[in-house]
């Protein structure tokens, strides 16, 4: 299959937000639709921590992308009218230069001698593929769950740049709940002996506290609600089990363990840490010394803030202290606050929920 | 220091409710206050899955129990009126049989042969107890958490033998989610390769697995709001971290880490196992054929659930529907929904809020 990723390498040096720099780091990325001659209508799009560039499908590459039913001609991100970025995060996996790259200097991946990585260098990052690609202003800026943070990011460290922002199931940083499931997540892979204290060979990689990850995630992506309506107490067919009592007895185990397995291996064990410890540093806060500082350091024309109910990893009252917060600087700022069952992840599996709202926005964009 | 602890030696095979049979078991109980006369102020206890038999300081044992502030004269628990039981739960490891004991018949611990644990056998085990006590009708059953659904089981089994039920923080069978996240706490306990299938030393536990399991138990014992109010984004004063960027940075996490160290160790691997397990097995709905039919079988002039709004491991429509249930069979029962923002871990640290009503309860006993 052909691709659709196009890359662009920085010239010389990246300096990191909190310490250390990179040496010409490569940061991929896909666009859909025109730059206008005005310039005027690119939008950006910042994933969440898995995902690569490839949002949607294109003519290149015809296989699904991870917002598919959201863009495209006469979608709500409708690709007729706007010229959609979308980058592969810096420390990512997937054409972006990231722990699982070779450092220029050694030749040698950098594993663990990748320094810090902050949302801020997602942002800063992406910030030179906007402007490699001409846009000096964008017409909106869009971050889903950890993007949500890496877009507000980018607003705060260029403001003037950004006209319109959406947040996406996120927050304006981590609280302790999240911070301790993400730091646990991270827990189980650096305890899998095959870590290796990051130096595990990329055939051979700690899979099972990948797996163990991935459940606790899958666990916190998803709602008690959702599970009690779709498993029940519903016994797994799985006959495995008879052997040994502590395998998956009910469907939700092997529900969990099927999803597990198709996720483990797709993803760098390092570059996961690196993504997901950036998500707990983050903090509105530390621009100008407390929330309300910092969004009064936003010059936003319009914002939208999309939040689901039974979301417990960015809940429900991370999304109203958002539109609040742009409320104060902005007054053309919706809260949209959605009763999908299926929590963090329903901005991936709920379109018909979240299609409205990101339909609606555009639509009531005058220009 | 002396101990209060109690054991009883059941003369015979004690058939297993699944399958198989024990020989001839022991189960550790204590006991507080006098039997009457009329031997009718019985209460039988059951706890969660940690606890030991030790629930209240007594003379013969002065160290604080699990529920000191419950248990004691003029305290909601009135031992100088009642004469309060409460056996260390089947397949525990606090001097009752269970997976790290010796099986009488090889002379090495059960580990894995130990049979298929349910919450029926937890209840049958103190069934035995509370006979050998002498008393014949308990005045109340009282069951916290995991111990809600063995006393569940205690009031279906011996109907003719309970007057009254008080369920704390509990449910009548376990939703998918508490069931996904009981069975990844297992699963990273039977990941550490010094599980060993079940065949650790005994002085070389799988001390890695049980920290993991013990970390998820605490984010789901507590509440998001309580640790937002309580850590917000506060950082560790623990240095350490300097060396490596991936331990604990948030106070949250050096509190998780804290705590987790402590409890390792505390408890066998494999009890925990078989005791997490029949936590998920459990199913009102087995007595009947449906949560309706299983309340069907109850004879309780009197019931209270009691239940926390922020408690996401038994959450608060599973108090509703226990009450709603009870409410069928029993017109006097009353479900108290308490504002305790620590979770599931409430009825254990919130006492304050908790004792109120069950001082109530004993208090408009008529008998």
């Amino acid at each position: 299959m052909s691709s659709a990723r196009k890359s662009f390498t920085v010239d010389g040096d990246f300096r990191m937000h909190r310490a250390g720099h990179l040496e010409s780091p490569t940061l991929a990325y896909e666009t859909w639709g025109e730059l206008n001659a005005a310039k005027d209508n690119a939008i950006l799009l910042f994933s969440g921590l898995s995902p690569s560039a490839h949002a949607a499908s294109s003519e290149l590459d015809m296989s699904p992308g991870w917002w598919e039913d959201m863009i495209g001609s006469g979608l709500p991100i409708d690709t007729d009218n706007y010229y959609l970025i979308c980058v592969n995060s810096l420390g990512s996996c997937f054409g972006s230069t990231g722990p699982a790259s070779i450092d220029p200097q050694t030749g040698e991946r950098y594993r663990l001698k990748f320094p810090v990585l902050t949302l801020e260098d997602v942002a800063e990052a992406a910030f030179l593929v906007v402007n490699h690609l001409g846009v000096k202003c964008l017409h909106t800026v869009i971050g889903c769950s950890m993007g949500g943070m890496s877009g507000l990011a980018y607003c705060l460290r260029h403001p003037d740049t950004v006209r319109r922002y959406v947040s996406i199931s996120s927050a304006a940083r981590a609280l302790p709940f999240s911070i301790a499931v993400r730091s646990l997540q991270r827990e189980m892979i650096r305890s899998d002996p095959k870590w290796m204290k990051g130096n595990y060979e990329p055939g051979d990689p700690p899979i099972t506290g990948q797996r163990l990850a991935r459940k606790l995630g899958m666990i916190t992506y998803r709602s008690a609600e959702e599970w009690a309506l779709r498993f029940g107490r519903e016994r797994s067919t799985d006959h495995a089990r008879i052997e040994d009592q502590f395998v998956a007895e009910f469907s939700v185990e092997s529900y969990l363990e099927n999803r597990a397995n198709k996720f483990s291996g797709a993803f760098d064990p390092n570059c996961y840490l690196y993504l997901s410890h950036a998500s707990d540093l983050f903090d509105l806060a530390e621009y100008g010394g407390s929330l309300a500082a910092g969004f009064k350091r936003l010059k936003l024309d319009k914002t939208l803030v999309v939040g689901v109910r039974t979301d417990i990893l960015f809940p429900i009252q991370q999304q109203r202290e958002l539109a609040e917060g742009f409320a104060t600087v902005c007054s053309d700022t919706r809260l949209a606050e959605l009763d999908c069952i299926r929590g963090h992840d329903s901005f991936l599996v709920d379109m018909d929920a979240f299609r409205p709202e990101i339909c609606e926005f555009f639509e009531s964009c005058c220009d």
